[in-house]
């Protein structure tokens, strides 16, 4: 049966914690869960993990399997949590992907620093992704600095840390 | 000038702070400020604060107040942050004051956990209105639980600590 | 069997969270266990909570509680989690109630911010204490603000929120 | 002037800031200050910060500046702030160093999660070093997990993120 909307997290900043054993930042287990209790989020929500990669070692073939989940999806309304450094690259995979018949909403977002770190703006993106995907309409978009983008028209300036219009 | 977005800070649970000294909960300045740059939101805001108490004593005269500082804003796009237990009060005095030929979209957001405290939901109802905000079409709006509500369709289920719809 | 440590929680600032829906700062179960295991501390410990309440409200019956449960202690160290405001108060019912033969080394902590608040000084005052605790010769101590107190010679200073000597 | 306490940071793991540009684990200035701050501290503290490294990469001549540090030093009362992997081995060049006629307390304190992150160990650390500095003899030791150890009979279970006697 389908949820009211879908989150489809690849893992990215917005998913790494702190392994204190090997003294880095890597994959654990989604915080999605535990974000969305925090957030009194009462969507329901169907979760899925297919990865839980550094956005920066996406393969191809891993854009794909994203844009495959985004087509199989039973729900409308569809975020995508995605590392910052290759987000508009997959967005535009899964825009094509999606084609003109596209009858889905799907938001694209991440992080810039992890949500277990202090002063993380992973929260605050999820909220805005979240908005977002129940408001727009059909099509790929990404969330991020507080702004919506459509995909084709969103660069990240990594410099500032910010995404901004091309 | 116009900013892309005012936000009007009425204080409620979302901005407060806890006083060492009293030991109690209190309002220091708004967070605002703090949270936009955690949040690395880059759109220009104008903050506004006429108003740092608990929404329970919030006084008519005072909703009026909130109401005024809508209709004079210079941005079309109006968060409101405000005390969860009386703001659907708030917005339907601010809905009335707008009337029929209202051209603003205002949304009221707000926070079961404060800020400061771990757990808080205050950022990701924060992005939600401020996506909501960019979003919508002009109206009174309460973003609450990952839910958009219209000002007439919504009551706070205080046994719950969740917004829900009529 | 005796471990290396007792702890004795009462409640106080130290041990209060947040409930959502009351909107007010208020006792649960203590969340010393979660702390302990945030310090990754190796230390065998005892834990006991026959109190939580804020110390203002604290009985004359209740400190002599805390007494009874010190001198019953199978643990020769003890740390006892006390509100602040009548801290020195409960030490002095429990360093009369030791007695001049008193083989036990007690210090007593707190904290002027809740654990589960930002900026919360819980965290370094149990390490404080656990290592007071440890090196010190029998007696009962309080140890606040960084510095170790014979309970004789310590009082709280309430407009700076921190403990001084008399 | 002679301080009551200096403290002396080296970097490791307790001072790693996240770096939301370059998406790792850095170094910035010292978060002592901070700490201190939090902790409500009231001890007159003279902060040192020769180093900011990762202890890992911690060089012989490194070892020894430490060891400079600590002989030149004001303040009887010394605790370094040292990453967790070497801490033992900058524990032993400053042991010999120091000499048989060592009149200073010198107290080595690290973490295993940053101070930045959620978790962390760094605070409940630093209050064990401030607390042992004050009430421990003349020598060298470690303070971690909670217990004091002597410098020679310490050694970091890499497996287990803890430490432990030899």
């Amino acid at each position: 049966m389908a949820q009211e909307l879908r989150i489809i997290t690849t893992g990215g900043t917005f998913d790494k914690q702190y392994d204190a054993i090997k003294g880095e930042l890597t994959f654990r287990e989604s915080q999605l869960p535990r974000i969305l209790q925090q957030a009194r989020c009462t969507l329901t929500v169907q979760l899925e993990g297919p990865l839980a990669i550094d956005s920066l070692y996406m393969t191809e073939e891993q854009r794909h399997e994203v844009a495959a989940s985004c087509l199989s999806s039973n729900e409308d309304r569809i975020v995508v949590i995605h590392g910052t450094d290759t987000m508009c690259k997959t967005a535009a995979v899964v825009a094509e992907a999606m084609g003109k018949e596209n009858t889905h909403v799907i938001v694209f977002t991440g992080a810039m620093i992890p949500y277990s770190l202090e002063n993380s703006d992973a929260v605050f993106n999820l909220g805005c992704a979240i908005t977002a995907v129940q408001t727009l309409k059909a099509g790929v978009y990404i969330c991020m600095s507080g702004r919506i983008f459509p995909w084709d028209n969103c660069i990240k300036n990594k410099d500032k840390g910010i995404f901004e219009y091309l």
